[in-house]
């Protein structure tokens, strides 16, 4: 990942310095630098989520995980769909991603509580929980990275700057 | 900030379409356009920190904050650092950076714990465990943001792609 987003921005440089694009152009040309930028966190969070996933192993989890999966499923859909959003230069769908992004907030925040409301118990139980935390926060941050994308797009297709992130 | 990260923007967009930079002023604007956009995300936090010091007012804290305070010291500090380093272009500066971060995110791990492994307690006590696990967050993705800027900066001095958010 981290060379093929070093390909996109020695491609976007190439295409600056030799086709010297015009405004639209350009602006399509630095939207691909940020969004492979993107791209590229997403794909370390997902490694990250794999290793805890390994760290906890066949462990029967300690809380009840409905909220972290509901989140996961929410992110995947929105880097889909910003993916989607992007190929298709589509403004609205990428205004849908924003909604998403609550929703994979508000679960953040469940997952959180229900985490902190536990009572104290095990050193085996206590590192899952921190493992959970972990794992809560990675899919929150690709949800914001897909966020980001879609925002990218946005400025790219409206050419003005939004903040979808809020 | 967000009108002078749009500022930065236009002005970069500008600076392409009727100077025609070469190479490594090309490479310099670009990490300008992605250094404004951390810069940006930076001030967010900012606004989301403020907002939840007023929600914990003047109620004494539940737990000992002393991870808090230091992550929030190295976080402000990798802030100026990474400002420093870009005004004079200091590769070795940046460098130092990624090990504050570091230092962020074992602090940013104490702090969970402390608070995963409190005892259940009252409503209020809850509430206020809640916010101070977003504050520690956003404190930590402050630092991430100091530490983009440092890779940007590392990508503009040495022409290649550093991950340093490991």
């Amino acid at each position: 990942m981290d060379k093929l987003e070093e390909e996109v921005n020695d491609f976007a440089l190439w295409l600056i310095a030799k086709q010297q694009p015009v405004a639209t152009d350009l602006r399509r040309i630095i939207a691909a630098i940020k969004i492979a930028g993107d791209i590229e966190r997403i794909a370390d969070l997902a490694v990250n989520v794999a290793k805890a996933c390994i760290r906890i192993g066949g462990e029967p989890f300690v809380i009840d995980i409905r909220s972290l999966v509901s989140m996961h499923q929410l992110a995947a859909d929105m880097v889909s769909a910003a993916m989607t959003a992007y190929d298709r230069e589509d403004a609205s769908l990428a205004a849908q991603i924003a909604d998403m992004d609550r929703q994979v907030d508000e679960r953040y925040g469940e997952m959180m509580r229900a985490l902190l409301e536990m009572e104290k118990t095990d050193k085996e139980a206590l590192a899952q929980m921190n493992v959970l935390a972990l794992v809560a926060r990675y899919i929150e941050r690709t949800a914001d990275h897909a966020t980001n994308i879609a925002e990218h797009l946005l400025y790219l297709v409206k050419g003005k700057h939004y903040d979808l992130n809020d």
